[in-house]
């Protein structure tokens, strides 16, 4: 299988070339980029050396249509969007780790990312629909069928796994849930920005679109499909001072207040007893985000709070992997038929 | 005023000489110490000088009821409970920064505090009774005339003093309030433990102690004396890879939900108008930890989801400063007859 | 006085207004930005408040003039040689944290600073050759009867004021001299620039400018002027994830090999005896950049081989303090006719 | 080959439990540890989980000879001297950590590490004589022979393999060479110790052990026994706030000072050309040590100062791998009659 990786200088890109690169099943065989243009890959980054270098090109539909099968778009909001309608038209399949796919209804898209739907004029109404929510431990089957992949974002995912089994088995109300997370810097991109800069994050900890982030619906939409209700929560996210890293603390309330903790644990068990990469802990057992740390493994912890009747869900991944690049690989594995956590048994160096 | 540090080269300690060594209304007449016994301050410290040299000594009643009017102790839980008695006997005044007085029940104290009390034969009820906790933004009148203040854990401040105002009040139910907290490495303390290495915590976060970590039953105590209510909620308090700082973000619902984040606001605004060193953000303004380190303020930004009438606050301080020592000068300058934030105008270095 | 920042919202800025706001010898008249333009400052940093607050504005000569005596321009290298002759002219007196009239040779600057020449065609030799190097520690006297101050960089300031006794004097060899030094990131800068994110620079270490780094023929000129040799040495800066403080290491080599450590302490010690930011530590005792940060003190300390005759010294500061803007305001000081370090005596937290 | 882990707990444990659990030349057959006796590695470390989980134990000479061919000791320098030599007798291969067995000499040992020899009465000198120093990228021959291998420690890693080619070629002066390294807190180790906590090395960075640090004699041996000549070197170490990481900036004198900083890179290129984990760059590009994080490899950059004749050398690694247990499994390869890179083929993850 050829893959593009357009977006390849971002940290997501990086990613992606450096889980790829000594992957059997796949090929390299397009880098797409932008300021790095023209450059020799292995001269931008000689310590992730691919072996046979590719020089850093501008993106044509063109390029990516001889050269590869399918396409990763590793790209701002509303950019993958001008170039995906045309890739998948002409047979190429895509996997996009921007927004622009992950809502069913583009209306609604339009509503969050207004800003960028103000310069990106889509059309592609069919193409949202079509796209199917890149989660593999949770609907791997239509994933592997699908021509157009969008990938949640780092947020997201590590809301939605430990959520889902009790979600969509109606175990926790459905209302009053609280996603309290929180992200390393690296989750902000590469971009130079102000607010990423070391001397700005660094010794700090900060609180930021509160009530209305952008991910808010798009984990709302996703538990309200899953549960067939309207689901409303609040979510908060914070950056901390580490590069890589995603903590998430997840509260709910039980409708069966005489649930144990075990009982929570046994059912995160069962319900992902056929994916390796999701490490459900002995209760009491609570992980460090350096646990997950380069690795594609998501450690989830639950306990119950008996006086209140009270669930909390602690989940951590690495941001850059099971939260964007290795999350890609994943959808990868499954649309070239391949079991989706081959080739990512990657390990966390510890400390 | 003649002031004993007792405790003086851990982190509070070490604070409290800073706060205290240029206070013109105090003079450090002692310093107590465990393993640097009989060093010198300026050597140990040639960072932090004092004018006058000072020998860090063993703990002795004789010797501080010899050199001083009050002593503020800053030692390991149970430990403070074994030398306080002796110390008001004599007339000694002290200020407490372990949670041996937290609690007006000695017997509650036993119950959380099962370990230390296994070792301190504590039968002191009368002064737990006594003891005044020592937030006196809240209750500095109380303070003021007391002989014995209990300094509140930097958890606890980061919760009450935003949570108060609200819940004083009856405008937040009383049930179903989380504190998710995040803190800064030596709110640890400066004894060396694997848990506290910079190998460890570095690049990381986690979370500890969820459900039952003792500072919850001490925020209960409070939020249910001034509501009049049997209050019990969820905190959760997470490490993260920042020296000084501590963040706690608060979820409760509105007994009214037609209540606007401005209104919340002003209802703040209110409550702490005669205090200078809390700071209420506009609606819309969340603070970094960062604007807090090396002050003695408390930043607070409150917001409301209108969906949900769910209100959110966060707030802000530093760990070892309004968490810590710089509440104890606080405390200080009140049974001094001063102004509680004489000097500890202090501000933020930035970044 | 009445003080103009101009460059008010870079991290040599923000420390300014912290450090002049409360100040009761000088008043802040003007605030000059970029982009902040049209911003209040208060609003801006809410957390380091100025008591009657000011509009951030677009730099103009006309407002400097009419608002104020005396003009710290905080702004990139070339910009200040723009505003600076005008200022001058009209009888404000310039203190430049530039490179701009750090060389007494316009063409050396020329050549050094290459880029900058293309865009700033400048003329302006006799200013060159009339501004005074600003370290108070060495040149008091010139900088009080200046009209025109350019302060050192960081590296220069932590390099030179551990070597001048020595090479004044002619103790260390005029060959041979290595500075290895290591900077926190703030020295880099607030404008976003990729390798100065967090997720770049985090967790990592790496030199840069490696042999002809601007900063070393500006620590030659010096070093030559004082020596009245032609100094020629090493210098090797390095990037290290702190937000602030600077740490170089020196080496060089004793003309008397039987020279000892105590004796170069004592040298220290007598030329820096009326300099009470100057702290030489004992033999033996070896700084940690924390010592000195949030000061505007330098830390010293000294060591010889007795086997190969060379010197080693290690030096520390705050780069935004000593290193910047604490050295701007010791020179306004001194051209107010006040001692250089009044209102400068800030201790370090610790930790 | 089934090897035994003494110390396994430790940092350098966890490495060498990481690079060895998937190893397929290679069976962990017993985990040694201390404090943690009695307890299965799969649940202290669920995120390096080992295949058949093994229990953590206490030393005994019996169980190693009865489970393992080869033993890694990574204990506390001293105490691998009392359990190496009866392991040697019984025919198990030890590959040791520590500074034990570094040394040709005995007496020289008991000199550098007096404090150790006090507690172990070491009279094991021919064993001494008979270690071999494992750096495989320069003796690997005398390594796959060898009954009892001494692993440098990280510093005279990063400092031995950029200096061997030019001091065994006589390139660089013997007089005069300065190591200036910079270490990640790891290398301090795991055992608590207040000078590796989190507050007291974060957001600063300081210098130890100046002129007379341990590894000083060490690198002065190896050096004088690869040229044939004594040099005496001044090394200073530094801790910075990395958890992993280390970078050494060497300085020396060309003995021909015609020659080209490309010069020198093509003889380190000659000198490892069959070293695919030495990494030589081009001129002018120097490397962060996050390049190296959690790799084996060394990164090495090369100047020339035409001014002075002086060369400057940057190098790299991980300190905890190619500085400690990717090292030793290096060496474990060789006397395994493997290639040394063998299995250790790591890519850092970037950022």
């Amino acid at each position: 299988m050829n893959v593009a990786i357009v977006g390849a200088t971002g940290y997501g890109g990086i990613q992606l070339v450096s889980l790829l690169r000594k992957n059997k099943n796949f090929k390299i065989t397009f880098l797409g980029g932008n300021k790095s243009c023209g450059s020799k890959w292995n001269e931008m980054f000689p310590f992730i050396k691919i072996e046979k270098d590719l020089t850093i090109e501008k993106y044509s539909s063109k390029r990516v249509l001889e050269s590869s099968d399918v396409a990763i778009l590793s790209l701002p909001n509303g950019l993958s969007s001008s170039f995906t309608p045309e890739l998948i038209d002409k047979g190429i399949k895509v996997i996009d780790l921007s927004a622009d796919y992950r809502y069913k209804s583009l209306d609604k898209w339009k509503e969050i990312y207004y800003k960028e739907a103000e310069i990106y004029k889509r059309n592609d109404y069919e193409l949202c629909l079509e796209s199917v929510y890149g989660i593999p431990e949770f609907n791997q089957n239509e994933i592997k069928k699908s021509r157009i992949i969008a990938c949640p974002g780092c947020y997201p995912t590590s809301a939605l796994i430990p959520l889902i089994p009790f979600i969509s088995q109606g175990i926790i109300e459905s209302e009053g849930i609280i996603i309290d997370s929180k992200s390393g810097i690296s989750g902000g991109g590469r971009t130079p920005k102000e607010h990423l800069l070391y001397s700005e994050v660094g010794e700090g900890i900060s609180a930021y679109g509160l009530l209305n982030h952008r991910h808010t619906s798009e984990i709302e939409q996703i538990l309200s499909y899953v549960s067939g209700l309207n689901i409303q929560l609040m979510f908060t996210p914070h950056l901390i001072p580490i590069v890589r890293g995603m903590f998430s603390t997840i509260y709910g309330r039980l409708k069966d207040p005489g649930l144990t903790a075990d009982d929570c644990k046994i059912l995160l068990d069962n319900f992902y007893r056929n994916c390796e990469n999701v490490k459900i802990l002995p209760v009491g057992t609570y992980p460090s985000s350096k646990w997950a740390k380069n690795s594609n493994d998501i450690y989830i912890s639950v306990n119950v709070d008996n006086r209140s009747g009270k669930i909390v869900l602690l989940s951590t991944i690495d941001n850059l992997l099971k939260g964007q690049a290795g999350q890609a690989v994943q959808n990868l594995n499954l649309i070239s038929g391949l079991k989706f956590n081959e080739g990512l048994d990657l390990t966390s160096f510890y400390p």
